[in-house]
């Protein structure tokens, strides 16, 4: 069955609207249903509307905050620690941002240690948030655990996402937004379904055994071997030590932990390109760098040589014309959502 | 032919002396070689004394300064640009370091912009230098091109490392410090050498086509693919577009040109761990971690699940006791080097 077409006027007064019938005010709701859909538009609908059932679930049980008092402490002119209170993650996230900004204005740099935080979607828009404002930002999360250290046979890791994004003139900004393992689970789990192999670099079996077959993968491997796993580890360090919120292994998982809260934690940091040299400049420098790149020779059958968000961005354009493709299994567990709350799915 | 074993004082004195004579300054040659050394203790021999052939040969030149005049503006209070002015890239980037953790200290975290500057052998030392200084340490560089970009066949980027560095109690530090190719460019011509072959992830030929014979390899690919392009990109970014300092394929060869000045660019930050918490908890919280990760359940083969750095600390332990071992062909270079200087090489 094909996907239903869905704008993202529609997808995001969904989002906003089932929110608020959990609680969470206007503006937040807003917000969240925004940055869901924003996914939604760039292609990455593994992180975009259908996570409202999520969070709306949690909201309702109580596990997640939608009035948090958000406390943030700065700590020095360019660091500060942000208790998010158990919000749901974008709100939470995009105010670190603003804060990690902030310092930057001042300090030339920002960082921003969130804690108590929840699942904040994906990175890009807050590091996007940061770019707007001429400044290089940068966003990581641990997240409960899918990955095999490097030589284990047990999940340890999150797939530990890490983004940058760095403004250009006139070509599209710079925007890397990736987990750290070798591919996403839900590739692995695509594989399967369609009775495809895998290559053997990407999943082991419960024995730690690289497989081929989709179906026996039980945890997924950093990307090439010791150096994602010493990225992911980076990744875990920055976003949990600094504030003492828990590690991988010890992260509820929340699609199956209907009982306790998450304590996320993340890292946002803002470098302000102002500070080093001036910003016009500093984007003709980059656009100079991605001239020179986009014109360099292909590998025989590649039509283009894309900066990082390249694609997503062309997904982006195309999708705000003619809408989001929403798969029916999607669809169908939006619409019990909606139901549930009186809030009909536009599809 | 079995590596000579030399001590690491002995390989230090021979560094020394001959940087001294090409005008580096005592102190500064005593720093270029305990950088370079530090390197052939930790296993990484491509990063060692024999570089200091490329370097008194390209100081004789005048194409390195051995008299720089340092200029460090701060530009706000966490961050700065330091003009090497052609020095030695040791003796700026161990400047910038301590720099970094000079701003951390105040502002909580500190970033350096290095131009003007030349190779700087193994990151690991600066990043050390600022965990001994109980802050996180970050350094990245760029370099001349020798990794296609993801889609590419000609060599664009250069094998940028990234390095981490972050104190624990009990536990070793971790440290993180990798190129960001799959491989290093040194691997594909040990297994030409060897007659070997290599995975067909590794290497390239002219035409961009993955290889499997060594021998056929003309550049190396970015490690995981797009992901490792990404991080690559981003490390180029950051290592040259703040200051304007070439990137990866306008930057000189330093083994082929001998008529022109390298412009390196490097990246160095410190974030100051006091400034989110107590230190000694935060060591306490690493080594929880840590302690959690080495008893994880291991693949079959598997003695031991290594912590980044720990691998390179536990050759050390050894190397300090035993010498490290130079090979043959290293050791005539250094002899040659050392019978034109008037310093003779200890083997």
């Amino acid at each position: 069955m094909a996907p239903t077409l869905i704008t993202a006027e529609a997808l995001r007064a969904f989002g906003k609207g089932v929110l608020q019938k959990v609680g969470v005010p206007e503006e937040d709701a807003k917000i969240v249903a925004e940055i869901l859909v924003e996914s939604n538009l760039r292609g990455i609908d593994t992180h975009g509307i259908y996570l409202s059932n999520l969070y709306v679930r949690r909201l309702e049980k109580g596990l997640i905050n939608p009035n948090p008092r958000f406390s943030f402490e700065r700590k020095r002119s360019g660091v500060g620690i942000l208790d998010a209170d158990f919000s749901l993650g974008q709100v939470s996230t995009l105010e670190a941002a603003r804060k990690a900004v902030e310092l930057a204005k001042e300090a030339g740099t920002g960082i921003v240690a969130v804690k108590n935080s929840n699942h904040f979607g994906a990175a890009a828009y807050y590091a996007e948030y940061c770019t707007k404002r001429d400044c290089i930002g940068m966003v990581m999360s641990d997240g409960e655990c899918d990955v095999t250290p490097f030589g284990g046979r047990d999940k340890f890791m999150g797939t530990n996402p890490i983004c940058c994004c760095v403004p250009a003139g006139t070509h599209p900004w710079f925007c890397m937004d990736m987990a750290t393992s070798e591919v996403a689970f839900g590739k692995v789990r695509a594989a399967a379904e369609a009775g495809k192999t895998i290559p053997p670099n990407w999943a082991v079996d419960r024995n730690g055994k690289p497989v081929t077959d989709a179906t026996k993968a039980y945890a997924v491997v950093p990307m090439s071997g010791a150096k994602g796993y010493a990225i992911s580890l980076m990744i875990e360090i920055l976003s949990s030590r600094l504030t003492g919120m828990p590690y991988g292994s010890h992260i509820i998982r929340k699609f199956d932990d209907w009982e306790n809260r998450a304590f996320m934690g993340h890292f946002v940091q803002a470098i302000d390109i102002g500070a080093f040299c001036p910003v016009e400049e500093f984007k003709r420098r980059m656009d100079e760098f991605f001239s020179d790149l986009k014109n360099q020779p292909r590998m025989e059958g590649i039509d283009e040589i894309l900066i990082p968000g390249e694609p997503e961005l062309r997904i982006k354009m195309q999708r705000e014309k003619e809408g989001c493709p929403i798969r029916e299994e999607d669809a169908a567990l939006l619409r019990k959502l909606g139901e549930d709350f009186g809030v009909p799915f536009p599809a």
